[in-house]
């Protein structure tokens, strides 16, 4: 029978301050540049995007950085998340490892999103904002969003790719009862939408171009700002709560990670889990494998190139120093949609480039059957995101058994997935396709940034 | 800004025995009697149905019943679950009340039905059952009891309205997912479900015949064995915990509340939270009111008998002492599907009809209302039936206000609203319809039950 193991932190007992890796980095990755000038942007080229706290926190050099308390406050909505024990997954392995979890499911939004969406609408509402514009690809940011700016009284807009918009009405319908206004994108409240629209009226939208319209939206606006769900700095510096409170609850189930293990997008959850554990790395000469795990479908970790490229497809935003595969590169339609972006924040691709992480690609029916064993044996189950994680646990697992070497790992479950049960439907009907993409279309995405002069 | 504050419990603190009520009521309910003879059943007439230690419960007079460790194991995958004072309801409300909602909705299947799959799971389990039957309507309970079986190892069929099989997938896929099987009801694999479809063919199903298709299946299948997951005294004892805990975090929280509210379809969740304070009105002479709450569209407690009815609309289950509409009646489609039941446990109608609890009907758009207010000021989607608390709630807060007197006020939060985003985008989109009940309708079902000779 299942043994189940939880371990608890006290409010009390709940981080107080974030933990900023730029101050421990050998390498620091490089700065941002003006799309126009290809200059370094300062603090005032993004002051009509966000609130100056998060510039701030974006170019920090502080080890850690209080946690505000009116965020810490919302916090306790769901935090301390629990740590499991995962012995029901465990005995079904059959392998010499310990796992563990962090269950970011339990917040209200059902993701580790919200993590970054309180402190950015609280530090927006400190700095008198009164509305913010976003955008959001299948939902899991902009509910997490709305659930946060709703508490703090900021109106929000978000711009939802419009695929998504018709095929996922509970995630628009999140945003409606936590009062955001949802428009599908391309729109036509923006010169971006517009344009799209005039050329295709019936594009299905892209990630790219909402955070165009999001974006153009906030300018436009003095009284308003953007936010974004991951990539940037101060997005992963929030996340960090998440490992945090995961050292401290190991220490109470006397255990330490030989290997640290999170599903990858733009970089937020796995940076949440893996850098204060890669802090110890730094400080404490421990030698913890930090695992990023991407879809075949979408490889910039294992297969783009570490350069400058934009953060959108259009081209509007600052470029970025990270691992990409080219900002015209439309990754297959898999079900794990927030994994779906050409990029990875620059941090995270610094770091890559340093050989401090590691990143491995899953396909995504492999990463469906682990979510099913997982919830089966374990009782939780896994957003379609969070299953690329639990993939590389059972790879992981099965190493250390044919190895016949001990290993403790720990990963993040970064979201459950009862908003995302289609894709679950679409698994058991045999209909969930593995998509490959080829040497030749990544590198001509790429030789198009060379064309560019990036 | 919102302040919040959430009660714990660790895990040792997790209380070890259930409360049973039977124990300590003035008058026990009239008990069950066998559809044929009309006599009293015994434990061999329940037999073929349920494991024999739950056969045992549902006649227990112990006044606490140990919760077994295997239970209480699984019990942590999400328990103790978080008692939470509701501050930015209460300033939204701007009453003299403080509000605390114990938060069911943490629970893998998202409810507190898993308060009951999981202990009907081991002891089916401990007995040897292989496999188990049961309906479902929205999807709630069988999600619940897919999740608890498939821990154990045992084989799950569940009987799912049509209707609902169609219209939600999302649930299908939960079970699926958890390893049940789901067959749309009415089958051709049962007797029940084949006459149904020889008359009508294009029968959209209800849980009355899926209880009978269940019913029949397990009769049959001498490894079968059929769960339930409301209405009976083990259901309504195993959902005590809620309560038991609430009372130890109420207590750290250094309130008692003078009001203690649960929606209600068959009892469970009411009975969960309202139980273990209704203990302490009877030995400690405590006055708190216990007030359930169910839909104007299926008003059994308000406006139905107390008499011996069919817990199903064939006929086959045992006679149930309890209040009704009678089990010809058809409640309208509202969306919070787990209310839609004729109706009551027999131990809830006996303490209704002796005065001890009291009973309010509200209309599915007040309920909506206060639901997304609420999810508005505390940040937590509440699930459609849930939101009939949350309406009672606001009804008690204005009284207060009104009357000018203090009152603390514990309601259960039995369920979030993510897989049921679908009936939020109806209220968006004012689709929501208010039905009433006539009199006459009423009336008709009871004298049908009258011709019977019931």
């Amino acid at each position: 029978m299942k043994k189940v193991k939880k371990f608890y932190l006290s409010e009390k007992e709940m981080p107080t301050a974030w933990y900023n890796i730029l101050a421990d980095m050998p390498n620091k990755p490089l700065p941002p540049l003006h799309p126009g000038t290809k200059q370094p942007i300062g603090p005032e080229d993004l002051a009509p995007l966000f609130p100056m706290e998060l510039i701030k926190q974006e170019v920090a050099t502080e080890k850690f950085i209080e946690i505000p308390e009116g965020v810490q406050n919302i916090y306790k909505i769901w935090r301390p998340s629990p740590l499991i024990r995962a012995y029901g997954f465990e005995k079904f392995l059959d392998a010499p490892v310990k796992i563990f979890y962090k269950n970011e499911g339990v917040s209200p939004a059902g993701s580790h999103k919200p993590n970054t969406a309180v402190p950015q609408a609280y530090y927006n509402y400190k700095e008198g904002v009164k509305k913010i514009t976003t955008e959001t690809g299948a939902g899991q940011w902009g509910s997490a969003l709305s659930f946060a700016t709703q508490l703090f009284g900021i109106d929000l807009e978000v711009f939802m790719v419009k695929v998504s918009y018709n095929q996922k009405p509970y995630r628009k319908s999140m945003m409606n009862t936590w009062g955001a206004k949802v428009v599908p994108s391309p729109s036509h409240l923006t010169e971006a939408g517009r344009s799209i629209l005039e050329k295709n009226p019936d594009s299905p939208g892209s990630l790219g171009i909402a955070i165009s319209e999001a974006v153009e939206m906030a300018v436009k606006d003095p009284e308003a700002r953007y936010a974004l769900g991951s990539v940037l700095n101060h997005v992963l510096l929030h996340q960090t709560i998440i490992g945090l409170e995961a050292e401290k609850q190991l220490e109470i189930a006397q255990a330490y990670p030989d290997i640290v293990i999170g599903c990858f997008g733009g970089g937020s959850n796995f940076a949440g889990i893996s850098f204060p554990f890669l802090k110890n790395n730094f400080s404490e000469g421990k030698k913890t494998r930090m695992i990023a795990v991407e879809p075949e479908s979408c490889p910039k970790l294992t297969r783009g190139q570490l350069r400058y490229d934009f953060g959108d497809t259009v081209g509007m935003t600052p470029l970025l120093y990270m691992y990409t595969l080219g900002h015209n590169f439309m990754p297959p339609k898999i079900h794990a949609g927030g994994l779906r972006y050409h990029g990875a924040g620059s941090i995270v691709s610094q770091l890559l480039g340093d050989g401090l992480i590691e990143a491995q690609a899953v396909h995504q029916s492999e990463a469906f059957q682990a979510g099913v064993n997982f919830a089966r044996t374990e009782g939780i189950i896994p957003a379609p995101e969070t299953t690329h994680a639990i993939a590389q646990v059972v790879k992981e697992a099965e190493k250390a058994k044919k190895e016949g070497i001990e290993k403790t790992i720990l990963f993040n479950f970064s979201g459950h997935g009862l908003v995302d049960m289609a894709a679950y439907d679409s698994y058991f009907s045999g209909k969930i396709e593995d998509f490959s993409v080829s040497d030749d279309m990544i590198k001509e995405n790429l030789k198009a940034l060379d064309k560019l002069g990036l």
